[in-house]
């Protein structure tokens, strides 16, 4: 029996902020894809297979010019869609010289790819991060290289109650593991919602909302698979009506996370903060993302640790928590995009 | 079909010398098992499986407080016994949540671990190195992590040929690769006897008996399966009796040698000198322990480049010399260990 | 079905520069064989298996002397021709004490050994690099040690069309890509003739040649199965008859190349550089070993990337150019002989 996917092929990933495209060679791994990136004169993408169809050496140590990669080895020429447009010593070109093309989008300050099938690639399924970059929303954010499986972010995030024992030295505290949450599911979404009313306010939040007295405090998790999570965070003064929907006395940030698997066991794990007050403040920009930037790499210690400890307890069986709720769901909605590639002729005799 | 085990589960094997299990975590691995310890507030000791119930994480990155272990992933709390007692979000505790606990005792100066039954795990079983802790000797010893299957330490013990060779500028000389010797064995127990009679002393030797003129000097190994080592050596004036039983005139030392299986190609190599001479005097005892540390050093260098040689050639057959005779009944012990744990139905209908 | 083998056994292979192997233990991979040499006190050449018939321990770690080596660990000692001559503590000697014995050659100033059957190690087989030895001829050389399969050396060195794209900014030029060539091959040789005539010298030749107008330079590449390949390179004044064969006015280097498998995807590069004309000028000597061996880090770089691409692609069938014709035969030459040996019984059939 083969192990089952560890990630749908069809589906848009990250595979780099906007601004890292440029008109120059950019190599990533994407579901285990090798892909060299670059920003054609016209501004649109190109995304090519990174290996060269004579003799595999990556495209992405050749030469790009004039929207074209000469290949370092025996200098086959091939344009932006994959297409060779030139052999050394040859006046014919062989038909069939064509290293694969993926489809691009670039959307919410990110440029996302479709590593399987060209003619499933539908712009309108990309994830919504528009809180990226949204007019009403101020941010900014980073990328992290995890050498874990994207799905224990996701597991992570879907869970916050993590805050308190990983995160115990900055936004963890006692209230977010002590409180209940609600867990709903659609067919591409899982949501976790947990408010804490009538709280302190931690340290962080404090600062943020600058008034005094209890605050109501909201964490509501919303993941779209397969592996993109937007979590709606912030505080109220109490009684100011936020858990009814007026947030207007509040603060309110958005972190904004999407983990492209590199590898069954790698990921890239890009992040966004966004906030919709003080936006011309670039300071507190930088103080945000810096500090999510601290918080994260917590996780990161603890994710790669994990990693670990799977691998050396391969036929483990996990017990899960309440807490894991709103991960079991995530999981069950991954699986089944993954079913639906694999076993394409029993779902049609179904 | 299957690879033999490499080691037996259900024996005593040392894990830490005793100061070395505080009220802090520790985590060690041994028979491929990791295994985190702790010292209790009422000084016993704690060893649990190092890997969180739920999510895996390793408990010894988690915090001690109370005697228990939080989780530093998702705060669930450990007692020493493995029982959880605390999951966050919840109030009723699954009744499985429990991480396995292994015996353990403290003797010798040593902390001692049963990595196979618990029923089985029967104090007198602890092999015999009191000459740590007898009032009659002093000494101290060290730990060595070597990249080699266990055996390869005990074979190198039961053969001191090697002296010659490996020791060439310290205690080795030619007497002894040139000395008959004398191998027996009982069903738990291996020795190999060789006397040295009425020889120069090397230089080491010399120095501690402090007198002029030859010497018999003996070399008396003991192995305790499946991997203890005694040795009982020293010198003594010819001519005053030492072959017949009386020591008095002469220098006396035990090389007290125990290796830990941690994996099927690494060990934990823990090994302590005692004398019963000047045993007051802390200069020596510092001394020896250093001597005995850079000779150890040149064994290191050669086990682990005949741990890689032998993978280099999984398949080859070792012919054995005579002086390999210690170390061939030491080897049969241990597999007639390993034997009746992988085997026991066909043990019973014998 | 298992893989074919990556080279033939019954060859010689170049293990070292002849001024390496001195009287002194030197270990060498070749063929996957761990061998090591050193040179006796006749000046011939021991070349035994690297390790010890008893444990395997790598003789290259012992200790040479009267022409033997005494092993490090328990002191067997082994003769030049690998048997041995004296075990510890015994003095009947097992008859089976033994470690092979590799034929070796000495020519071309360099130390050839056969890995194979030894009734076959014919001397007559040494392929010919007489250029690193002959007085006509002054040079001098370098060891790459590669991490790709010695075949991908093989495929660069049969196809030169390389230098215009991996070697842009030395040696190459669009002449050498845009320039036909012709391929033939015999049983155990195949070459690659390319004539660029009357065009503008590339800056290397113009200053070799010392003299301004337009040159016929020549490429002829001739490969001796199964990895040693001789480059026949030299440029001359168009019109003085140096394709016709007078190469009188030019001026002619060979590139000599021999390319030893270490394991399957490591090699040993050993190269010379041998020239005709200002035999006796030191400096230009050095200035041309010096100037290869910039070259080829190029080519280092591309090969190892290139092994690393293939790896990650093992099912990847390749696709011939025109420009493959060269690597093509080599590589059927070299099959052809594993398939001799792989064989033997098949073909006694046939």
């Amino acid at each position: 029996m083969t192990k089952a996917p560890a990630f749908p092929l069809n589906a848009w990933y990250v595979a780099a902020w906007d601004y890292e495209i440029k008109n120059e060679l950019l190599a990533r791994t994407v579901c285990n894809k090798k892909i060299v990136f670059f920003r054609k004169s016209d501004k649109s993408i190109a995304a090519l297979e990174d290996a060269c169809w004579h003799r595999l050496l990556p495209l992405s140590m050749g030469e790009l010019k004039n929207d074209e990669i000469t290949c370092r080895y025996h200098g086959l020429r091939f344009n932006g869609s994959g297409r060779c447009t030139h052999m050394p010593s040859q006046d014919q070109l062989n038909p069939s010289a064509q290293v694969r093309s993926y489809p691009t989008v670039e959307r919410h300050r990110f440029v996302w790819v479709w590593p399987g099938d060209p003619a499933l690639a539908d712009p309108s399924l990309v994830p919504d991060l528009h809180w990226n970059q949204d007019p009403d929303w101020a941010g900014d954010g980073k990328t992290i290289f995890v050498k874990c499986d994207y799905r224990l972010v996701v597991d992570n995030l879907m869970d916050l109650t993590h805050e308190t024992f990983v995160h115990a030295s900055s936004i963890g505290n006692a209230a977010v593991a002590e409180s209940p949450f609600v867990a709903t599911h659609g067919d591409r979404f899982a949501t976790v919602t947990r408010w804490m009313k009538d709280i302190d306010a931690p340290p962080f939040w404090r600062g943020q909302l600058g008034k005094p007295g209890n605050v109501d405090r909201w964490q509501i998790i919303r993941f779209e698979a397969p592996c993109t999570v937007a979590i709606d965070v912030g505080v109220a003064p109490t009684g100011t009506g936020a858990p009814e929907g007026d947030r207007s006395q509040g603060v309110n940030n958005f972190i904004l996370n999407t983990i492209t698997p590199s590898t069954d066991n790698t990921c890239m794990y890009f992040w966004a903060n966004a906030r919709n007050y003080r936006k011309d403040d670039q300071t507190l920009t930088t103080q945000l993302r810096e500090g999510v930037s601290s918080i994260f790499r917590e996780d990161e210690i603890v994710l790669e640790r994990q990693q670990q400890a799977m691998e050396e307890h391969p036929d483990r069986i996990f017990y899960n928590l309440n807490i894991d709720a709103g991960s079991m769901w995530a999981r069950r909605l991954i699986d089944q995009m993954i079913a639906k590639e694999t076993r394409p002729k029993l779902q049609a005799a179904e």
